[in-house]
C-alpha cells in the first residue's frame, strides 16, 4: 500500500507505546516485552491493520506483532487500533523490511506468520521480492517454532500459483487450501480492508496454510 | 462422463486394433505392443478422447494409452480417433478402473500421466474416489518412471485445492501451476471437449504438473 508521507507520523510513532522503534533489541525477548508467555503471531505487511487488530481483540491470549515497511502505514494502522475501545495490550506495531526478520526474531520465536494480500510483484524479474519467494520461506522457517504455520491469502491468481510452487519446492506441506475462501468451510475468516473491497468487486480469494 | 450403453460397442471394441481388451497381458511389455522404445504417456479418464488423439497426432515419437472405465465411452473415443485420417499408430484405448493401474503397468513403465477434468466427487465421504487422492498418488508413483510427471487440469476449484493438499502431503513437487490456464504462458495447451465448453461459459481452468 502506498501512502503519501504523513508529517505527524514520526512524533506519533515515537510516543505510542504500541510502536516498537527498536525491534531488534527484543530479538529473543518478545515474551518479556509482552510480559507473558503467550504465543507470538506476526503479520508481515499489515496494511491498514484491521485484520490483526480484530485478531488481537478476539484472542487476548495471543501476542500479535504487525509489521509494515513504511512509517506512514504503521502510523495509520496503529492510530486506528488505538481508536478501538476494547483492544487489549497484546498488539505491537513495527516497521521494518521483512528481509530483516531474522534480526528481529530469534530462531523458533514465532508461532504463526500471516501474509495477507502481499504485493504480487507480477514481473518475473521481481519474483524475488514476493513474500512467498523461497528466500523468504527460508527465513520464515528459521523464525518459526516447530509446527509453526504460515497463513496466506490473496486474490492474485498469479501470486497464489507461484506461492504453491515455492512452498512445494521447499517441501512445506500445504493444508486447508481453498480457491474460493468466501464460499469455503472456513467460518472465522477476518476480512482485511483490501479483501472487503476486492471481494465486493467479484474477485475470489485464495487461501492456504503451510508448515514444515 | 455418463453415456447410455451403446449396443454396437462390444463388437466394435473386439474388432478394433487400437483397443486392448486384455491390457494386463501387456504389463511390463507395452513397448512390444507398440513395436518401439518410445516413452509411454497415459490419460486416465480420456472422455471423448479429443485431447489424447490430438497429442498422438502431434507427437508420433510418443506412445499414448487412453483409459476409461466405461465401454461405451472408450468405443466413442476410439471411433472418433479412427475417423481422423492422419493419426499414426501410437494410440491405444483401454477400459479399466484406474484403481487397478498396477495390474496394467509395471513399476516405472509410464513416463507421464494426464488427468483432465476428473470427476470432482464433491462430497467429503467420496474423497477417496478422486483421482488425485493419496491412494491413487501412491499407485501413480509406482507405475511412473523416475522424473515421470502428472499433468493435471480441472475447472473445479474444490478438486484443485484438494489435489494441492494431497500432492503436498505426499511430498510431490508441483510446478507450472496456474489458476487461469487460458491466460497463462502455456502455448501448446490442447483443450479437451469439456474444456472448450466450460471455458466458453466463463470458467477458468486450473492446471499443475507434479513429480516425486
Amino acid at each position: 500500500m502506498r501512502l503519501r508521507r504523513d508529517r505527524r507520523a514520526p512524533e506519533y510513532l515515537e510516543n505510542d507505546e504500541r510502536v516498537i522503534l527498536n525491534p531488534q533489541d527484543f530479538k529473543g525477548n518478545w515474551k518479556e516485552n509482552f510480559g507473558n508467555d503467550h504465543p507470538i503471531h506476526v503479520e508481515f505487511g499489515c496494511g491498514k491493520g484491521g485484520f490483526i487488530t480484530e485478531l488481537a481483540i478476539r484472542n487476548p491470549n495471543i501476542n500479535y506483532i504487525a509489521a509494515e515497511r513504511a512509517e506512514t502505514v504503521v502510523y495509520k494502522a496503529c492510530k486506528k487500533a488505538n481508536d478501538k475501545e476494547d483492544i487489549p495490550d497484546n498488539l505491537r506495531f513495527l516497521y521494518f523490511d521483512v528481509n530483516n526478520c531474522k534480526d528481529i526474531f530469534e530462531k523458533g520465536e514465532v508461532e504463526r506468520i500471516y501474509l495477507n494480500f502481499s504485493d504480487p510483484w507480477p514481473k518475473k524479474r521481481h519474483a524475488y521480492k514476493r513474500l512467498t519467494n523461497r528466500g523468504f520461506l527460508e527465513k520464515y522457517e528459521y523464525i518459526l517454532a516447530e509446527k509453526g504455520e504460515i497463513h496466506f491469502k490473496t486474490d492474485n491468481k498469479g501470486l497464489f500459483a507461484y506461492s504453491i510452487e515455492e512452498f512445494s519446492a521447499m517441501k512445506w506441506v500445504m493444508k486447508n487450501v481453498t480457491l474460493d475462501l468466501h464460499n469455503s468451510d472456513m467460518e472465522d475468516n477476518i476480512m482485511t480492508e483490501y479483501e472487503k473491497k476486492f471481494s465486493e468487486m467479484g474477485y475470489t480469494i485464495n487461501r492456504l496454510e503451510a508448515y514444515k
